[in-house]
Parts: structure tokens; sequence; C-alpha cells
């Protein structure tokens, strides 16, 4: 059983509205959306907060402390933090030393990273007694997904305008270093070095969604590659392709091992939702865990929570 | 880092062997088959002892009580511990209390139940916000699986001697109801009833494999299903085909629900080397797990360990 106590969004046409009517809904929960987060969280004392802000962590270091501090344990769509220990050590230390200290849990999930190119590939693996080589495709249809993921992979836009965004480090998918790692991690893998590569994936014909055009030859979207060696040899490949006008979505891991693994989710798993999904399924678990940084390989196998 | 220091088997012609002879491998582990389980125990303090003797808990919780006195972790391939508390509550009880007495953690696992027809039907509704249905087939080729599993499903019997089989409850694969009620119980879902079902899959042709043959017509081996209803609707099913001469290996786990995930394994999960990963991979979560008994889902999420 799951109740709404709060929700802070600083959003100027969101900031004092209720709820139910910015989600079009006849009933709600009797919340009215507050920029002020101290407040709320004063107020509310949340067991759980549902943190939903933004991808890096030097940006939203401070919003995830103040959580913890109020003794609320923080389930965060934030990628850097599904595996924070690469890119942001410090970060990582300090939540994980603030969670434990408020005896609370920390976690980064999501459809990706936390599910589709990590944990499946992760669980993938169980069932062998060896593993010799990962590699993880996920291919996503991004017509159908929300405007703003189809800004963020350059759909609609010049060429020009996809090289000069590369060049600021937020265009394209965040996390994909995370999930190699986590993966890299989870099997107790020390990687020498790893690779990465973003490549714009032009449109072979022309594709008209409910927010962009992209004229033929134009930017469609992204090609994403992240790969891990190990003495010198390819052993985790992780590549993601997300662009409208895709043929078919589907996530996809072949394990080399004993036994040989092949998983094929048809038709893909559709992140808008699989993202909501994975953090509201992580509250039991989350709850329930040592405080501290988690990440999606110390907690229990995720699953539906509060079906109907 | 796994070290073997102890390997027990009563039977006559394996107790008194060295293990490397018996696997016919040319280094060994200096460890002697004995038939003396509480000499071994007493004499190697395992941290885990991997247990592998049979499905039935009445017919093995004293070996389980003994490993778990002894102080020893126990993961088991008796297909009703995977999920005792059905079948067998008063057993379920009482290995619980001896491993909380004793600081140790007992687990049923392996690759079904434990694996292809339960944790991986429970990992695909992680991604779900909510679920309305699940069904999960496996077809196994036992052509290529070891001769007891061709004998268990009834490969190369007659229809007679299998419909004698069936009377005794022994008769072919063990666990559909544990996996049943394990992804019930992982989703919170309350079941009105049950229905199970066996029967022998006739040969279309003739089939010969190392160890049986079975004439066109004759029993080639099993279709088992479990069915789950709540409120009068099928909302489980599972749905399990092992026999020789089957054209195709496969797992399939279809979620009806948002979004909805369909999970394909291509060829399927080799069972006689899966099941011997599901117990290894489960080591490092269950040593680092509270004591007491533990089921696949109250785990982290299964990964490959000790891989080369």
């Amino acid at each position: 059983q799951i109740k709404l106590v709060g929700a802070i969004d600083i959003a100027p046409d969101k900031a004092g509205t209720d709820l139910a009517t910015l989600l079009q809904q006849e009933e709600g929960a009797d919340v009215v959306v507050s920029a002020d987060s101290a407040a709320v969280l004063r107020q509310c004392r949340p067991h759980v907060v549902l943190h939903t802000t933004g991808s890096f962590l030097d940006r939203i270091e401070t919003q995830m402390l103040d959580c913890l501090e109020a003794g609320a344990h923080v389930i965060s769509s934030s990628e850097e933090l599904s595996f924070p220990y690469d890119r942001h050590p410090a970060i990582a230390r300090r939540l994980d030393e603030a969670a434990r200290t408020h005896q609370a849990v920390i976690l980064g999930t999501g459809v990706n990273p936390g599910y589709a190119m990590d944990a499946l590939a992760l669980f993938a693996t169980g069932a062998c007694v060896d593993v010799q080589r990962v590699r993880v495709d996920r291919v996503v249809d991004a017509s159908f997904r929300r405007e703003p993921l189809q800004r963020k992979i350059g759909a609609g836009m010049t060429l020009v305008d996809v090289e000069a965004r590369k060049k600021t480090g937020s265009f394209g998918h965040i996390g994909l270093r995370e999930s190699l790692l986590l993966v890299a991690s989870g099997l107790g893998w020390t990687l020498d070095h790893v690779e990465e590569s973003l490549d714009a994936v032009l449109a072979e014909e022309s594709v008209r969604t409910q927010y962009v055009h992209v004229p033929a030859g134009s930017p469609a979207g992204i090609h994403q590659r992240a790969v891990g060696y190990c003495n010198g040899a390819e052993v985790l490949t992780l590549d993601l392709k997300m662009h409208v006008g895709a043929k078919e979505s589907y996530d996809a891991v072949a394990v080399e091992g004993i036994p040989p693994i092949n998983v094929l989710i048809r038709g893909g798993i559709f992140g808008d939702t699989a993202t909501v999904a994975a953090l509201v399924n992580a509250i039991p678990s989350v709850m329930a865990a040592s405080p501290g940084l988690h990440t999606v390989n110390t907690l229990p196998l995720p699953c539906a929570f509060a079906t109907t």
C-alpha cells in the first residue's frame, strides 16, 4: 500500500497546483505540488522519496542529501546514481555516509540504466557456471516516446547541431558507462579499459512524429556503444540505438557462457512507463534493505509491486 | 574464491573414491567422498553445503537440519524447498528456526524451480507498473539431457506404465506448483485455487537418444501445467513440456501488464548445467543474507559468480 504524501516541483506551471489537476485525474491524493522541498520533507515526513530531477550527480547531490537527512529513503532515476563509484566516488561516499547516518537507503534505478542493459544482463548470467563474454543490444523506436526524449537524442536536429551538442557532454543517453560498470562489478570483472562511442543515426526515409519532423538523411537519433576490455579482449558490449523510425524495438542479451543464454524481449521495454515501474517496484526492497548506498544488484530480484 | 572441503555420497560406487577420479579430472581438490555425513560436517566445517540429494522435503529434512546445526548455510536443489510454505509449512518453520538458531541461511534453488519458470517471470514484471496476467512456457528437448531426466519423464515407457507411475505422485517434474506459488507470492497475489495437470506427450515419430528408444506414438515425455486463479480468472499459467524429440527448446514469459513484456530465451536454458550454476551462483548472496529460510526472490538478483 502506497500513500502519496507530498510532491515537489520547482516548475512555475506546476508549483501550487493540485496533483489531480496536473495529472488530469478526477480523484487525487489531496496533494498540492510545492516548490519548497525543505517544507515538504519537514511536514510530510515521507518514508520514501521518488526522485526524478536530473541525471548528473554533481547537480543533484544536495537534493538527495536533504532527503536522506530528513530520514527518507531515496529512489532516484538519476542515471549516474545507478553506479556512481566510477565517475563520482566522492559523491558516492558522501551519499552512502549520509544514508547510513540516517538509517536510510539510497538507490539509482530506472529502465536504463537499472534494468534493460544491466540488471537483465546480470540476471541472464545467473544460469551460467562460466561466462566469457556478454553482449547487450537495446533498440528503441523513439517515435512513440515522450518529446524530451526525442529532443534528447537529436531527432529533427541538423547534423551540425548534433556535432555541437555532442561536445557539451550532456547529449544522448546518459548511463551507458554506468550500466557497463554495473555488469562488470556484478560479475566480479575488473576491466582494463572502457571505450565509448556516440554517433548520429541518419533517417533512411522521412519520419514525422507527434513532436518532430526528420527529413531523409537527417539525424533521427543516436547509436551509442560502451565496450569493456579484459586482458585486451572485448568481454562486455553494450549497444544502444534510439531513433525515430526504427523498424522494431527490442532488448537482447547474449551471454557466451556455459550454458550460453540468449534473451530476447520482443517489442522491447517501453521506457517511459518502465522507468516509473522500476522506481515504484524498488520501494519494498529499499525499505527492507540495510542502510547505505545500493545498486540494483545488491537488492532482491525486482518484481512488480502494488498490482491491481 | 570457492574451496571444496568435503563431499558426501552414500552410493557404494562413490563413497571412498577420490573426487578427481570420480569426475575423471587430472587434478582434484584432495577430497575423498564419504558416506558419513556427520563426520564430514564435523571435520570440514563447511561455510556452505550444496545439497542435491532429493526432491521431497519429508525425506531430506534431517539431512538439512544436520547441516544447519553444524553451522553451514544450505543451498539445495530440492524442488520442494524452493517454496516450502504451501506443501510443508511445518517443515518450513523448523528449517527456518534451525537456520536462525545457528545463524545460517537455507535456500532452495536450481534452474526449475528457482530460475526459468519463477525468478525469470518475477524479473520480467519488474518493469511493469501493473500486471494483469503472467504466462510462462518452458519447452525442453530432453534428447540431450542426462539419463535420469529422460527416465523421470517417462521417455521410452509404455503408456500403461506412465499411467501407473503418475499414480505414485513422484512422476514427472516436481516443483511446478512451487514455482507458481513463488510467483504469486512475489507479486503479492493470493490465489483462490490452483489447477495442475500432467499428461504424456506421445512421440510423433520414432526417437532414439543415447539412453532410450521411443517408437512413434509412445510416451516421449511430459506436458505439465499449473494454473492459478484470482476471483475466478486465470491469472498465472505455467506450462512445461519436456520430451525427447522436441523440435526446439525455449523459455518464454508473457506478462500482460503496463507495459507488456515478452521474454524469449532462444534455445532455452540447458538445465543440467544451469541447475549447478543456480546453486553455485547463490553462494555470495546466501553468505550475505539474514539468517533463516529464504526463497530466490528474497535474495539479490542472481548473477554468475566465479567466472574465469
